[in-house]
């Protein structure tokens, strides 16, 4: 099931057009060409409809959002909302500042997103309409645990039950959710979380899985959401004694690179319910 | 002959000012230092003319081009030409939008460049005044194949008479060509199409290499071109079974780092018409 | 002493808002990561005070300023001086431009800085008032040698006692200051200065650092200095023969992340006066 998403997405090489932060942007674009995708960032007001006419699909992630670029996450989402293109939203830092909370509940308000993936915090400070993050990682008292997993996953199929968006939640245990099934992930290594940008990374590349699979944008985030973990793992198990997060990076997206759809379907650790 | 030229890099540590895009930029400035020059980057209005003052040459690469850096662009670029900088124009995206298009040549009208690099999408686009391209890579229907390589060849000699620029066209051969003469470039690897930013990384060393050579540009960008394509080929050669796209990419920019200007006159594949 | 420094980052996480460029933004977050920090980056004027209060402390970096980030560097400055979080400037380029220079003076002016980080020439600028770099590198003819190193620590010394910051001033030779003790510490390899932003990963840590250890801004700021010094030399061992500077990029920041207090102890090489 896993194995056709990533299948796809080598197919058809959907080409992604990122509206993103500065922080990860180029390993954004490198994990989009790693997976079998394209990327292409763009953020001007004068030329993003133009952009995401040619593109097919969109990747908004508010981390560094600004003045000059709100509009141009609304203007892009809006037109790809008209042409039928997936939108990802990557809510960085909600709940960090009301600039971040209320431009994602903006871009809520006025675009339907296909995919949201964000930390628990991040969600919850959507789900609320406020809140508070420890920065831009998720909340230490707020991840998802063995014990609150139940109460997670019925969250995230409320929210989407809300949104119309397939909810991705990441942490040690990842959930993807519509509002009637869910998938509990089990791929992934702690140490992903001490490389800059794995979560925006995950959101490019759920970009690509889910315009490759237009029928099934729910297997098709979890495919990615199930690649991105493998490929943690990975590289984790590739690293020796002196590698740190620099190499651990590199890594990462060099497995992304050479997974197969065989491997895929073979190493996902998931329940579905 | 290529020899000289990266010699003369090594010797002069050009200083080059880089107005340029965010995806890449961090590439940008590690493969000047890797092949002997030294970077700078700055893009407000402010400071350009007087940044690119302290420089050598200037590298104006319009991807995330907007609004507040294009008058940058024009405004350094001019200064440039005032001080007989030698400027070299990427017209990332020519063709994707209009804003793109239209700012390309906007520079191209208003600034004398030195050498102007893209791929063939692109070039098509600035020399048609419009076009479109399959985002900011290459569309595969139009590449340097063995059937067109002599129309073009012609179609650079002849936009370089049109331009007064260096014509540089990369793809699985590179030209180089002003109006009189052309290189056909036979280095380079497939793959580094799958690294985001080799372009934006040559054209940044084509910056130093036209800097460090001010009596032969067309040399000076072929021996850039050639240096790129043949450390894209010694990097590949350096990866192993589990390496990817992230693993070649710094193997790229080490390669930069460690080539010899003997090894570059030596392993050049070129032939002259 | 130092070892009690570095324990305190990893013990107490702080979490370091930057305001930095775009070139070397993606290294500072790794390196932050990698040292135990944490990092979040905002510049819009309509959130980076709030971004500051949830943090601990504050980098400020003005390579690739401009006119929407200035103002934000300001009113962050002043919130985290409010708070009571040490805030770090670091003037790259200071003395390349006058938009630079004055805005690094403007800055000095209104902002108390807990450290300012820079090369001679950029240091020197601000102490002038002005004055001229070779870009964003240290002029040549600016070096902290073994004829000058005791006219430069009195430098230091002097211009702390002006600005109330303690003075980081890198080169072949580092020297950190306040007005009445200096250290003056060995480590590190002349190749840092092929890596692009190393100055700017060094001051990001150095905000860690200073944030971990409220009571000793001093002894904080040279045991990150000594880090980053020792990783580099960690690194360059590390290092093969066709590694180059993407490689040696890597090798830094997972010596960074692999660094023990004990060893930071035990392989620091400083003088103190």
């Amino acid at each position: 099931m896993l194995e056709e998403m990533l299948e796809n997405v080598k197919k058809t090489a959907p080409l992604i057009h990122n509206i993103t932060n500065y922080v990860t942007v180029n390993d954004c674009a490198n994990i989009l060409l790693a997976c079998g995708g394209s990327p292409i960032m763009s953020d001007d007001i004068d030329e993003v409809e133009e952009i995401t006419s040619i593109c097919g699909g969109l990747n908004i992630n508010i981390g560094t959002l600004n003045q000059r670029t709100i509009p141009s996450m609304l203007a892009a989402g809006k037109k790809a909302n008209s042409l039928g293109h997936p939108v990802v939203l990557d809510p960085v830092g909600a709940g960090a500042s009301l600039l971040r909370t209320r431009t994602a509940l903006k871009l809520l308000d006025e675009i339907n997103f296909a995919v949201i993936r964000g930390n628990v915090s991040e969600i919850k400070a959507l789900a609320r309409g406020s809140g508070t993050t420890k920065g831009v990682d998720a909340d230490a008292s707020e991840q998802i645990t063995k014990e609150n997993t139940e109460q997670m996953t019925a969250f995230a199929k409320e929210f989407s039950q809300k949104t119309g968006a397939v909810i991705v939640i990441t942490g040690a245990t990842d959930i993807v959710a519509d509002k009637n099934k869910a998938f509990r992930i089990y791929n992934g290594h702690k140490d992903m979380s001490r490389v800059t940008g794995t979560g925006c990374q995950l959101s490019a590349m759920i970009a690509a899985y889910v315009t490759a699979n237009p029928g099934d944008t729910l297997t098709a985030a979890a495919a990615a959401v199930c690649a991105m973990g493998l490929c943690g793992e990975i590289a984790k198990k590739r690293t020796r004694e002196s590698d740190g997060n620099a190499t651990y990076r590199n890594y990462i997206i060099d497995a992304v690179y050479n997974l197969t759809p065989e491997q895929l379907e073979k190493e996902a650790r998931y329940e579905m319910q």
